[in-house]
């Protein structure tokens, strides 16, 4: 389709936008307790080994390995007791040839040690002595020091993302506290004469706003903080004056045009002027969300999403979900939830344009099922339908009924 | 293996403790902004019909469409312009016979068009007049009144996680608040005397204190309040009395009980005097997490999990996580984030087990491999090395390289 031709690829936009947004965030201090979901800023030197000590994997005995050689139930060895390890105590007893101390799982190996015997392949003679009905090797049932964490290794890379284990991991180190990025500030301005408030009642010909609030979540839950400027009117003094400050105090910026055409004109006229290099792209091969702009207006990241509500959100998350990623400094990939389904109907799609195509999960017999929401695709209700999404490729003419698809969850 | 034959299976054991666990939560009222991954606990009924009147699609003039049959480029038809909508005003126009109303993406269908033609498929003659180039049907590139959504109609149900088109949906209907779920408050109790907190320098024969906060941090991203009551000395009295307080103050327990066979049982006995019935599943045929404990004391879902970090992380996914969704209640599946890849290497299984083995997600050129994570699995950083899980079935033993795999995200 020849109108598609001047329209860049949503990869090759999304790498152009990408390329110059910037990735050198401001350092915050906080309390590792506190930091899951923030991006680490510095790579993360296991100051001590983990486990610190050997310990043992097992209830038993600790032995040297040795005294256990060619034990069996039939021929059992017979080593004496010489004690206890408690849990959380430095053993100051050393096992010598002959001996068995008593050990609890996690316990620290004593002195002299090199294997620890489970209890249940040993039988007590008396308070003194057991036999042991099975040999260990040396090692065996012991966690050597520093096989999960050698000091000076480095643990955890600058720029990951924290999760749950990675908080664990910090405390085991004894890192209480850390240094994340800061959570990109994102200014969020919406236009449309026709708009209103939700707490409105609108008038015949008015609508609420839906759009400062999807991409408010959006933003937070990318790790972002929005700050809502409200709805601006469709003007381009007001709309200019009014993105300007937007703009010179945030990390980036986004502006839902109105859904006309002289009103998304004066979006990209106010756009165009905010700074250097200035618009990148202008027009996606994308549905929904071909009158896209993304901008970089000296080192801040400004994207014209369209007014249409589900627009807005399939946009954002294609192209300002990966861009306040970037902001906040992460490296390496973050991996988007899929599921596997086969498309229930058929899909037609135009060539030479990548569809998102909303879809519900269904569970049958015969596994999940993607079925296309239906309906007009520029309504807020299709989406909250939906599961996720599933992608055309711009390649494809259509999705044929029974093909595996992945459907990309919100 | 005869072993297994005892313990429950995952599966079994799950719906078993899921069946007691309460669904009734109490109701917070929020502001709809702030409700992201919170659960609504009333079906909401839409108020008025979305959209609220029939709008436009597109650029154009709004017509009588029956004015427009039979036009074409070669012989367009002629139709007087009568005036134009203002975008978020009521129009006072009514379009007669043989006239069109200029009109904007978004704008409201004045009385008596049926139609809107496109700008692209008309032509201006003068100030006064366009001509038509194409004809249209009734109703084309127009949304009708209700299109979305009718009056009365449940548009989210009970039971549903806030997403953020849920937040669209609800602003788009005026419901600026909403009743949610309260956050269910979790207590978290770590036993273990040779575990330490994290702030401390263990000295040897001590560890610090993980899985207190792997726990808290689950549960938050579950949408639970996490409470930690710290670390509590291994000794059957301390432990009861901290836990019958903390049980009576919360809406959930965790206690993630010492390592050895003797920590454990304290553990277990301690949780068997809480309430009615007490333990449902003591044992389940897992890895990692055999020794986990599911128990409903007078309504308190009560979960002892291993002291291991790893299996804690693991069981926390597979039976806490679940819990805490119904605490909210949450009806219907929620998702878990998949994604396909193959196995980079044999593994091994022993039959009658499930095994969850951790995971890194790498890149190939044959697209998506699964890598197990190699060292113990017990130590927490093979988990910060991990990117998922991978599910071997009890029937399972063993899956073979080049296998397609399902990597559960964390």
């Amino acid at each position: 389709m020849p109108e598609f031709l001047e329209l860049a690829s949503p990869e090759k936009a999304l790498n152009t936008f990408l390329d110059l947004v910037p990735h050198s965030p401001e350092a915050v201090r906080i309390r590792t307790e506190e930091a899951l979901g923030r991006v680490l800023l510095n790579d993360v030197v296991a100051p001590s080994p983990l486990p610190p000590f050997a310990r043992t994997t097992v209830d038993g005995y600790a032995v040297r390995a040795s005294d256990t050689f060619g034990a069996s139930a039939s021929m059992p060895g017979y080593l004496k007791i010489a004690g206890e390890i408690l849990m959380g105590t430095d053993p100051e007893l050393e096992v010598g040839e002959g001996q068995a101390v008593l050990i609890h799982t996690g316990g620290m190996l004593p002195p002299g040690a090199s294997a620890v015997v489970m209890i249940e392949d040993t039988q007590a003679v008396d308070d003194e002595e057991i036999e042991v009905l099975k040999p260990v090797a040396d090692g065996q049932n012991v966690l050597q020091e520093g096989e999960d964490v050698q000091p000076g290794e480095v643990v955890i890379q600058a720029g990951t993302r924290i999760r749950v284990q990675e908080i664990g991991g910090l405390m085991a180190l004894g890192f209480i506290e850390v240094e994340v990025a800061e959570a990109p500030r994102v200014a969020i301005l919406s236009t449309g004469d026709e708009v209103v408030p939700p707490a409105e009642e609108p008038v015949p010909g008015q609508v609420r706003d839906i759009n400062s609030y999807t991409l408010s979540a959006l933003v937070e839950r990318a790790g972002g903080k929005p700050v809502r400027y409200g709805i601006i009117p469709d003007n381009a003094v007001d709309l200019e004056a009014i993105a300007r400050q937007a703009h010179s105090e945030h990390h980036m910026m986004l502006i839902t045009a109105g859904s006309s055409v002289s009103e998304r004109d004066i979006t990209a006229d106010v756009i165009a002027k905010l700074g250097e290099p200035g618009i990148l792209v202008h027009g996606i091969a994308l549905r929904p969300g071909k009158p896209t702009i993304l901008s970089i207006s000296d080192g801040v990241p400004v994207v014209g999403l369209p007014g249409n509500p589900v627009s807005a959100v399939v946009v954002a998350g294609l192209f300002v979900l990966p861009a306040i990623r970037r902001l906040q400094g992460i490296r390496g990939p973050e991996w988007s939830a899929t599921l596997q389904a086969s498309l229930k109907t058929n899909v037609s799609s135009v060539s030479g344009r990548e569809d998102w195509l909303p879809c519900r999960l269904v569970v049958t017999p015969d596994g999940l099922e993607a079925e296309p929401v239906f309906g007009r695709s520029n309504l807020i209700f299709t989406l909250v339908r939906a599961d996720g999404l599933v992608r055309i490729p711009a390649a494809s003419t259509g999705l044929k009924a029974g093909e595996k698809v992945e459907v990309r969850l919100f």
